[in-house]
């Protein structure tokens, strides 16, 4: 197993929206806002005609992972309704490995999270996400033998979200640094950075091999004024740390060693959503092929620039095919 | 009210597949085929991750009226389940008035149906259809009220299969009739009208103001060797008649007068889904306001050549904008 990845198991619902519209609800544009059901409800009730899709952030890199060759395993909760077979049925469609037992949907047990995409015409996408299902994740769900199994262990920062997950990571966590196996992390979002700012600093310092962020989530989490700032903070804290900046590239921090690898020319941008999904399940794919820092970057960068050009969070043409053309 | 349409509420699946896959599974390429509820989950099993997206042909049409400035309502079963919400809340917010109770989900009810829909590389669209809750329509679903009120009723010929929809159908027809309205019918896919082809010619003789055929689908109905014959055999029978010929336009037969519309240039050609039914939508827009055959017929066109540019068969962009920059 190359690598076992640990998230929310989200189904998406994509709709075309208006700057005004997010102003109007007042949603943050660009960010994750945690909605609750009754919100969901009131806000799906206003969006657009929705396309449905399967998504989640760890969940769409194990799925790049996956088009690229990698094998890789996910760990999520959905509940045992008509969206949670739509999870199932995709992630396994697509070649991952996922065995996760859902959560009973009767007795008034929560549905399968659903996160309301409302992507603007700057291809800019804004989430809103109903966890429902997701909170029902609990340490029980993480099996030893597969943690141990896998090269690396993929963590999302979201899942600092729902109480219980968080317990979960920590297991997973420790089960593969026993092992001698990585750990990666995505910090996620910079309002997740935010509302757990403390403890992801213990994180990085203390369980992470491997960090993924963003500009703006790296300079949330030292609070730092520019991404020059941050990089330092963030230097000689863990193995690889790769920072992307959407059409700037990204930086990748190796040891000693900074790599800096130019965005992928992206043929057409339609919805960004994904992006940093994809980089990360590209990352990681090379990692796992023991591919140095900087090809490990070109594969982020390239499966990031398929997965923007269409909506949706998964990628619709074959990554593996894409890869060979570009990196040969 | 412009037009009601009664049809199966459907949740389109959509996958791209190989051909390799339609004749390994034995499924009838570019044809629509009645699945049952053991039958989908197989083939939903060897099916690639999807995208879900509201379907139903009357359904996908009143979408197409809507986006033209039309005011359509629609009458369809969906059960009261996730995939159930998901249609009405697409249909609604496409501005399609639809208030169809939605059959109980519990005591095992038939859930809502879903429509596997196989892409192909070459643009065709293969169907596979659960009807689901589809087969609870009945005549208690049809509102005199609003039968009476609308210009024009529009059937489509896919009810024919669940046996209680037809029921629903002929109670529309006769109440239309009976309050000098229009009456039109789609003959939705060719062995559908092989199953139904005795019934389907005499309700075109005797209650069909308006018909939607292709090619083949006219040429089933009157067992003909060429689009030729198919058109002298329905010549007379309805006062307007749309015959549509994908790439080759349509022919439209309005009394004893003939016009031949040429297709809309499409910018590419992805996924054919619902082009029929969005140059029925198109062409009853027009119709309901009044223009000629040969306009209603480009409205027609221009609004099918919008679908098949991207998946699903609901316009992306506003068919409104595309009429008026394209009519005039």
């Amino acid at each position: 197993m190359d690598v076992v990845a640990i998230g929310n198991a989200i189904v998406d619902v994509v709709a075309s929206a208006e700057e005004a519209f997010l102003a109007a609800e007042g949603v943050a544009k660009g960010a994750m806002t945690l909605i609750d059901a009754q919100r969901a409800e009131e806000l799906y009730g206003r969006m657009g005609p929705g396309l449905e899709m399967s998504g989640g952030s760890a969940a769409n890199s194990m799925v790049g992972l996956a088009g690229l060759g990698g094998r890789g395993l996910f760990i999520g909760k959905v509940s045992d309704d008509q969206l949670g077979a739509i999870f199932r049925h995709d992630i396994r469609a697509a070649g991952v490995e996922f065995d996760t037992p859902a959560a009973p949907a009767d007795g008034g047990g929560p549905p399968t999270a659903r996160c309301l995409v409302f992507v603007t015409p700057d291809a800019q996408r804004t989430l809103c996400t109903m966890l429902g299902a997701c909170t029902e994740l609990a340490p029980d769900d993480i099996d030893e033998a597969v943690v141990t199994a896998a090269k690396v262990t993929y963590l999302e920062g979201y899942l600092w979200d729902p109480p219980r997950a968080k317990q979960a990571f920590l297991k997973a966590a420790e089960i593969a640094h026993a092992a001698g196996r990585e750990v990666a992390l995505s910090l996620s979002d910079p309002f997740c950075v935010d509302r757990h700012r403390a403890e992801f600093r213990e994180l990085v310092d203390g369980h992470v091999d491997i960090l993924f962020a963003n500009e703006v989530e790296v300079s949330s989490l030292y609070q730092a004024e520019t991404f020059d700032e941050a990089l330092q903070a963030v230097r000689g804290r863990c193995r690889l740390a790769a920072l992307t900046r959407s059409e700037k590239g990204c930086v990748i921090l190796d040891g000693d060693e900074v790599h800096v690898v130019d965005a992928e020319p992206a043929e057409r941008v339609v919805d960004t959503t994904g992006a940093g999904d994809l980089f990360a399940g590209g990352f990681l794919y090379g990692h796992a092929q023991g591919r140095g820092a900087y090809d490990c970057g070109r594969i982020g960068a390239i499966a990031a620039a398929e997965v923007i050009s269409h909506y949706g969070a998964r990628p619709e043409t074959s990554l593996a095919d894409l890869v060979a053309q570009r990196l040969g």
